[in-house]
């Protein structure tokens, strides 16, 4: 939620000739997404916006993020379309990070999605996952199960101090998934973190998907899954059944899901809220107070993990 | 540098309802403005400023500002209007904060201002100056030497741990100030707070004033020597002579000073350093790390102290 990175006047000028969209006639900082610093950009040919990529983001991993909003839009999809420099490239420097624009997309995200936003999200989803299966750049999942270890090794010391007995809890959890997570169900890109801040709407219509940096290959109920976390419960953790059927159902109007990948998702689903939590549990231990980092509450994702180990059929999440 | 106030889909909704101004297309929360909620607002209109006033803003004083601003754009200097409610009223309530929508300014905000920009922010403080003589409401200077003894008072327990001997230097200082502080100049309505982050520019050419919160009523020639201390400092602290120069000619191009002004400058330019070391010290020593309010260096205001105890004519100025 934050600038890490101010860009100057000049910075930005000499920055803007190697594109050819006009002069800056403002630029202000967005305190949104809690990795990268966002400027909202106004030039005399329209709005864009300007991201410098901070320390967490992984430059070699650039040109995928970059190709892949490229080929989606393409394709079809809204999201933002990266600028290209008249050089061709998708990426500059700029106070002394890597930077790219890319279009600015219309549209709000909800604070409090409904129903039929969760079906909207569901829909696009899956349309995003059509979408991505010819692109050819390879990407594997920084977070799947061998990241989440790496994340775990570095709170378990001190898990208990958040949640009394959370160790012996992750570390069956992890027992459980190690043994029973999916080897062989369809797979290809996904967006990995599609959260309510990742979607923007005009009214009940989807207007657009954003932050494409944690986009990977990997299961495509996985994919899903996440989205059972990040839409379908209340603010006070409870789940909500009714916005779990509109997004499986929007999900499946498009890709219906095969019966091995509905079977799975209360695992891929537990999987996702431990992945979420760790990084949650991570952060909360290891940035400093008063960092500019938002740090968010790892125990939402504990009820969570909770709330999936108890269910035992895929109608739980609408699938019938 | 930060949003205190989040505002959900359905609040903004329901509060634009009352305006005329068509549906949002979008809103984000802006990483600038150190005192209240600022955030981008697109509508089928155009583009605004929805500003949510934190509790640093005293609402008695809001009617004052906001008709400011009305009063000046009317009178052709360019900032924001304040847009009208249905009702007539420009004060609204949004998430439990009073709130305000104004016109959106294009141009940008210099990090490192030319001698140019400097001529330009001298004239329009003057047209400012002039603009406001017939505005009819008032506000004393909150931070006047009575509010700076205030700081003070929280403070001074503690200065030393900022700086050996800083207690010692500001007694001083208060005495001299008390003693010498002009009683006679002219005055009128002044911004108060004319920093670099307040002043549009598209070019060399001066697009636009905003932040009106600190306005008050004082004397001309103290809104000058704060833009001496805000605009004629390099980063490393020294004194830019050139920058004074065509600050100070470019004010008199417009409202030439009284001989009485002139000769006041230098203790001016020390009273509106102390103010701004004072509101400094107090933030250091008073918000927690960790919070969303960026603190600031007192010592940079006690190195442009020193400087202006120094001068003895405004000729350092580069009033000939």
């Amino acid at each position: 939620m934050a600038v890490y990175t101010d860009v100057n006047e000049e910075q930005l000028r000499r920055f803007l000739l190697d594109y050819g969209i006009g002069e800056v006639l403002s630029y202000k900082g967005i305190a949104e997404g809690s990795e990268n610093s966002n400027f909202l950009l106004h030039t005399t040919s329209g709005s864009y916006i300007l991201t410098l990529y901070e320390k967490r983001v992984d430059l070699d991993d650039l040109p995928f993020f970059l190709c892949l909003m490229q080929h989606l839009a393409r394709k079809g999809l809204t999201c933002p379309l990266p600028v290209e420099r008249s050089d061709g490239a998708l990426i500059g420097e700029l106070a002394g990070r890597p930077a790219a624009i890319i279009t600015f997309l219309q549209g709000m995200w909800m604070r409090h999605p409904t129903v039929a936003q969760c079906g909207e999200v569901g829909r696009e989803l899956a349309q995003l996952h059509l979408a991505g299966a010819d692109f050819p750049m390879h990407r594997a999942n920084a977070l799947a199960i061998d990241g989440w270890r790496t994340l775990w090794d570095g709170s378990r010391a001190r898990a208990d101090e958040v949640l009394a007995g959370l160790t012996a809890e992750v570390e069956t959890e992890f027992a459980t998934l190690q043994r029973d997570w999916p080897k062989a169900l369809p797979s290809g890109i996904i967006h990995a973190d599609l959260f309510p801040d990742n979607v923007f709407f005009l009214g009940d219509r989807l207007s657009g998907l954003i932050d494409f940096y944690f986009a990977c290959e990997d299961m495509y109920a996985y994919d899903l899954a996440v989205c059972l976390n990040a839409w379908c419960f209340e603010p006070d953790f409870s789940f909500n059944p009714a916005k779990a059927a509109a997004l499986t159902s929007g999900y499946q109007a498009v890709r219906p899901l095969t019966s091995a990948e509905q079977q799975a998702l209360p695992l891929l689903a537990r999987g996702s809220a431990l992945r979420f939590m760790l990084t949650r549990l991570y952060d909360w231990l290891t940035i400093p107070d008063g960092a500019l980092v938002q740090k968010r509450d790892p125990l939402e994702y504990v009820a969570k993990l909770r709330f999936h180990r108890g269910v035992t059929t895929p109608e739980t999440y609408g699938i019938t």
